[in-house]
């Protein structure tokens, strides 16, 4: 298993849709793992972005907060940063975006990840806001959420791309966050357009999913009620 | 990662579906991931057992043959042993023995390993006949299987257990092996009979999934199309 080509995640999507939303790793756990991610914490405390093994939570009051390393979190995606320049962009949205990396990279039945540092304009963030126990469904957890925009920024959007295949694991497709250089701005990214940047990426070989094993909570929960793609893209889309 | 608590997979169920059947792990690559495991070759060149580290291959003329480094592999799950006893058996077909496992382990939602030293009866196995390219597909080249059966029989089951949600990436629920302590015997386990029997079990927190990333005609094929859970459960069931 290669350092530069493993993506980690801890916990699945899946288990966020019935509420399964307790810490189950720490960030000091989760940072022997990359330098470089996203990920929430209990309760969908917030939207995280990791850069440079800082790991930065957008709360939703839109405050950037650097977090301990005794944070706990039910859900993260983490990888040891090594990327490549694969383009330089002006003026394309979202979606123009993301067709172009797929027709770029030949990667759409892997795991990679995206970095694009540049100004963005009409940009629109969300960050949930923490529920407690006992802990509701994502579906009404993220109607709690707060939404932010911004007309200009500079910043970093942090992406990873999941196949079709590992949907209800991870998101298939995108799974942007993002933060301002100013660190006055961030969190998951619903809406982008990408003035101009440098997007450069880092394709993995390996998927290495780690599962609570010890939560007694998620050991027995029965998914086979839980209508997980449709909430999942409801909630992340 | 702990070396006793991952499970490692070469490729998906998913890309045997449309006839993916190209070797892209070698067994000497594979064996740097565990001691024991299942898979198959090349054009599903038989089915693949490995016990104490040593990679035996029930081909289509039901021989059982022991393979060399450079057999190379579609598709393979590895570990590293570290059974701990569950419970002793008598006299219980598959479905039960499946159900009671479930219900002893509470472990549905996360992978694990099962292994079964006995006296089986009414033992069937399939083993199915290596294709060349052009490859056909999985159901196409699921016709060309020999089955095997044995009224009464010493040996080992191999199982993996995998959660409904990585149904695609994996079989969901049991996948099961089998070799006679005589080598004569074994296969895919079609269905099976257990006489007498030690089972145990272990547990895994890690599903280290490891793509052909290297291979072009998986990274190109477009998977959209596939039936592939309707697929792998008739040809894996």
């Amino acid at each position: 298993m290669g350092k530069f080509t493993t993506l980690y995640q801890h916990g699945t999507l899946a288990l966020l849709v019935p509420g399964l939303l307790k810490g189950t790793l720490t960030m000091g756990n989760l940072l022997k793992h990359g330098d470089t991610g996203i990920g929430t914490g209990e309760g969908l405390d917030g939207e995280l972005i990791i850069l440079d093994g800082k790991p930065y939570q957008v709360d939703s009051n839109g405050n950037v907060n650097l977090v301990s390393d005794s944070f706990i979190m039910p859900f993260a995606n983490i990888h040891y940063a090594q990327y490549s320049p694969l383009v330089e962009l002006e003026n394309v949205g979202q979606d123009e975006l993301e067709k172009q990396i797929i027709s770029l990279t030949h990667a759409a039945n892997t795991f990679f990840s995206i970095k694009i540092t540049g100004s963005f304009s009409n940009v629109k963030t969300r960050a949930v806001k923490k529920s407690v126990p006992p802990f509701h469904t994502l579906a009404e957890t993220a109607r709690n959420q707060s939404i932010f925009t911004r007309d200009q920024v500079e910043g970093t959007l942090i992406s990873y791309y999941s196949p079709e295949l590992f949907d209800g694991a991870a998101v298939a497709g995108f799974h942007n966050h993002f933060l301002a250089d100013d660190h006055r701005f961030g969190g998951h990214l619903l809406d982008f357009h990408l003035d101009k940047g440098e997007v450069s990426y880092q394709l993995f070989d390996t998927f290495e999913q780690h599962l609570p094993v010890s939560n007694s909570e998620y050991m027995s929960h029965d998914f086979s009620r839980d209508n997980i793609a449709n909430d999942i893209h409801n909630a992340e889309g």
